[in-house]
């Protein structure tokens, strides 16, 4: 490996737990970027890219993959491919797609967003789904047309949508004649949570858009997955919406590290999560519910009366820890690459500190 | 008036409780579509419609007032003069304007709809819309642009609207600066169940969509009304949607007759709902709610278990009486002009039979 | 006929000719209007409307037609059903389709519009057009789906496609697999002009736009018509657009008036355009291209260098006389119902009047 | 420098003149992706990106800059941020926005094209340009919202826009009170072939998108540039599209060198091109129009009646050689970093061969 490579871990020296998005490249990754052999992706001439395309495609057992720059460029070339203007798409009402994508599916799209009612665990209710699902026979009635899935569920608290829910989710679109979406972009952290090869996660869809940023630490760069004909469409909507891309073998290299090497690291970042969990658990003042940290996401809420969240978080800014707002008194901390148990240990200290 | 004019008050006969979007134009409307002046309203030179905008406009007090072929395009037309693309639209979940108007705001304006939890009042919860109204700082989200409101309630059951729940949501619309639509298809209804001017009712929203139609008779039209500026821009809209018409003062001509001699008989149409609601209460295998029974429409449930809702409705119809099923075991009937209280008598009778 | 019916034949008394949209219904058409059997036409329930719908269809000979409120909506809920989200639709430059209805089809149904150089002649080269069918194959072009004609051609003056002309690029689009759609709001000038039947022309397109109103005199209304399957599509197109009207059989009674007697009919106002042109030209200081005055609209130059169009409109106008200006130093002229071989004299004595 | 960095040069061995989207990084690139400082650019904490947008915005004299993954997402986010649902965008009918981008502006954006005529240098008629900016007055005309300009013109041979034209169209656009957008995928040849700062040609524009691709060789990356409050939409637009990406430092860092280094290095790609236009035009059988050879693209006919145009472009590749088909007869060859004069000099002698 080459010298005096100049590696940034931390966000200005913090421990930064607001997003796994934050991770940084690895050494490796970097060594694969600079090395890259790459080529005009337009003309689907850059080998690294096609390597990386053939490679996902194979690990996640679906005929085709491609690269687009982010996630939410993935689901929405993913969207508008499955999608024409006035189809109804159905989803959890927590889902990413809905909160954090600037309802890009209705602006760009003209799709209509079906949210359902959210559990706790990231499911809906299969009734509501099933009825949501036979909508648009009526004139009166924007025509269903895809479900979309999220797993690991991210507003939910990072939990795994259970194998037998998926399946059922399946057959319910399978009786409407509709297609699932995954938005997989921590489709391994599922995995790994639940002990399973992530193919049987997407055995129960027919897309799925997975990220190589976050917890594989890529620094940019997610792809979306199914069959060649939709795989050809979604091309053709990248190009449209501005993803296609020249040389971006490049990012690709990293793509590639981040599939080979950091998949089984993410045990690290939920065995991390959980002693941060179970730290917090025992903070007097702030309230975590164990059972929905199964992966890499820790949610808490700060219950202390005479302490505002803004106040509290600043705290831990002082002291070199960040931590997310997410909305009333809920606070984020997410583990990920860079982050080890004795930053975690040192984390639970600085709360401590902070709540006294 | 002239002579041996053919007036169909029946579909085919039958006492038609399907809708108060069967009735037919009265007499005195055939005679003034008969007698209308009328000129080219692309040119605003229709007297007639111009008389009808001016007149519906001073009646709720607004500036300004564009005729519209249906209540579709006027709520359609109103959504596309307020929101640009990418704009979030925040309604209750059971609004006829999510249900049934085809996805048409996301579909054609690319607007997103933000659906909320309706209770059985039809209201939704002021915290939800609350924190609704106040989506859109960050780059993540679609930026929250208007409410809808819609009153009398369709699907909820023709319930009526608080006046004190429509200054609540225009606070929390002028705090977040944001403007209020209102679904005014059945406006009047409202007015009169509430024993007020319809004023009160309008001085809560910034637009609003009546029509002309269903419990006035008129057999065609909705007028949309707001501030002169906005209506402008719906005029625009309107023309685009290809909702500009030209000697529509034939039909402006009845809607002026709808509005002059109407209103006032909807009481009627509610006396006899709530008689035919306590009239089906009596009868076993059937449930109503009859709080929900506030105007002219009576939903309820079909709870023998070996009669199927179809069967049901099958035998209504062979007996000369129409209804509409609803999904899953609800049962509508909604009463209107050309239905008397003796008809009503009628119908219970046939229901009984039915159920037997 | 009932006695006293006020008609109003003239725009203030004015003999206008800005269009022949600002005709009058006829006597027989309100009659007709007053006495229409109705139905809700959203349940396809309104005889009327279905009586006209197949009268339509059966005199175009397409499978199926349906009644919409404006020829902008006729067209529009067309391109709808023809073309998807990001389709290419190709037409001449001076169309209505692309000048007059305010670019709905890009800004409603993401459609990329293709104008493509138009002759005096309403024609546009069949090479571009062929070239034009043809985009699409490669990601970077949005993929040609439609082509549209206009005939007669309003802003080329009222121009006739030639029947060979049409058969041309049927061919082409057939080669291309691409529908034609016609935009023919007055295409039964263009059939009285060519002497033909009006199957004639519509044998060579998949769908057709006509107009009830302008010539034909009624007060609102237009016609979808194309195959069954096809004109489904439309209804729901109409549907979301707000088109859906409910007892409109008020309306389609006069357009089976319009499509019985008013037909024949506009050999007249081809007559009196004739003779007005053949006047105008002879009045020193305005120019006519004489070849261009095919039907009922007359276009010329007014070329006397200190009179602006507007002090000329102006003059007309306190004469009683209306006609358009058209942009530049073209006025428009345009023979219609109501308009007498008298008036026509009439007014090119006014028009003496007013260029000295 | 660290060693043993396989650098490809060529695409597969072959003298690639087919675009200058080809072009690979240099190793100065490579150097400085490897060691880039990189945070999380959606929290706008990428140090190496923020220091490419601040020194690409002070050399073109703009308030702000962004960086997007596209030359294409960088003309459509600057579409979206300046124009709504249904404006109308002007452009000549040459231009890349026009023909290459797959329709985005209307298909996502419910904008309008109103492509212009083109004349061979780029240009498009100043009488056209200000009758098409002052549509919009009426509700049948979708509203002029915006001008586009390309520079150099791709389409066109990639001719350079005169200042004084690019004066002209400013003041048409200030009169109408329109915005100007530059598609300055190229802008830098424009500026070195002018001999004149780029600021002399952005002072002329609002809003302005440059490639960090192409002749300035980086992998990946373009820029839009223009007023803060402007950009600030921009980057609302390009999260909505997908195209902001976490870590994208390692690109913004090829993209510093491409401006700091790359950009005098123009000159010999002109240099070059001129040569081979001119050794072009020697050999018989081939046309060039060598007043249009003002930069890096060189356009040519194949005029030689049995040698079809794939034929040609076949033998050149099994010579080594690719160049590409534009359609009809034309065959464009780019030059750009990598390509020497020796090259030049060998691919003349292949072409040669190949007229034979």
């Amino acid at each position: 490996m080459y010298e005096g490579l100049h590696i940034v871990h931390r966000h200005h020296g913090a421990i930064d737990l607001r997003s796994d998005t934050v991770t940084l490249p690895s050494p490796a990754m970097r060594e694969a970027m600079a090395r890259a052999e790459v080529g005009d992706d337009v003309y689907g001439e850059d080998p690294t890219i096609n390597r990386l395309e053939e490679m996902a495609a194979a690990l996640l057992d679906k005929e085709a993959a491609v690269l687009v720059p982010s996630g939410t460029m993935g689901n929405l070339s993913a969207l508008l491919a499955h999608c024409g203007r006035g189809d109804r798409v159905i989803m959890g009402d927590q889902c990413h797609i809905y909160w954090y994508e600037a309802g890009g599916a209705s602006a760009l799209g003209g799709m209509a967003y079906h949210p359902l009612p959210t559990a706790a665990d990231g499911t809906v209710d299969l009734d509501l789904l099933r009825e949501a699902a036979s909508l648009g026979d009526d004139q009166h009635e924007a025509p269903s047309s895809l479900i979309c899935l999220e797993n690991t569920h991210n507003r939910c608290g990072g939990v795994v949508l259970p194998l037998d829910y998926l399946a059922e989710v399946a057959a319910i679109a399978q009786d409407a004649m509709l297609p699932v979406h995954l938005d997989g972009a921590r489709i391994f952290n599922a995995a790994v949570a639940l002990g399973v090869h992530v193919r049987e996660i997407t055995r129960h869809v027919d897309s799925v858009q997975i990220c190589l940023s976050k917890g594989l630490a890529a620094p940019v760069g997610s792809l979306v997955l199914g069959r060649a004909d939709f795989i050809a469409r979604v091309r053709g909507m990248r190009k449209m919406l501005g993803g296609g891309m020249r040389q971006a073998g490049v990012i690709a290299a990293a793509g590639i590290v981040a599939l080979e090497q950091m998949v089984d690291r993410l045990a690290e970042d939920h065995a991390n999560a959980r002693i941060l969990a179970l730290g917090l658990a025992e903070i007097p003042g702030l309230n975590i519910e164990l059972g929905r940290v199964q992966t890499n996401i820790v949610r808490f809420e700060l219950q202390i009366a005479d302490l505002r969240v803004e106040e509290f978080l600043g705290r831990l800014r002082q002291r070199g820890v960040l931590m997310g707002g997410m909305g009333g008194r809920t606070i984020r901390a997410v583990t990920h690459y860079g982050i080890s148990a004795a930053d975690i240990e040192h984390v639970l200290g600085v709360v401590r500190e902070c709540v006294e």
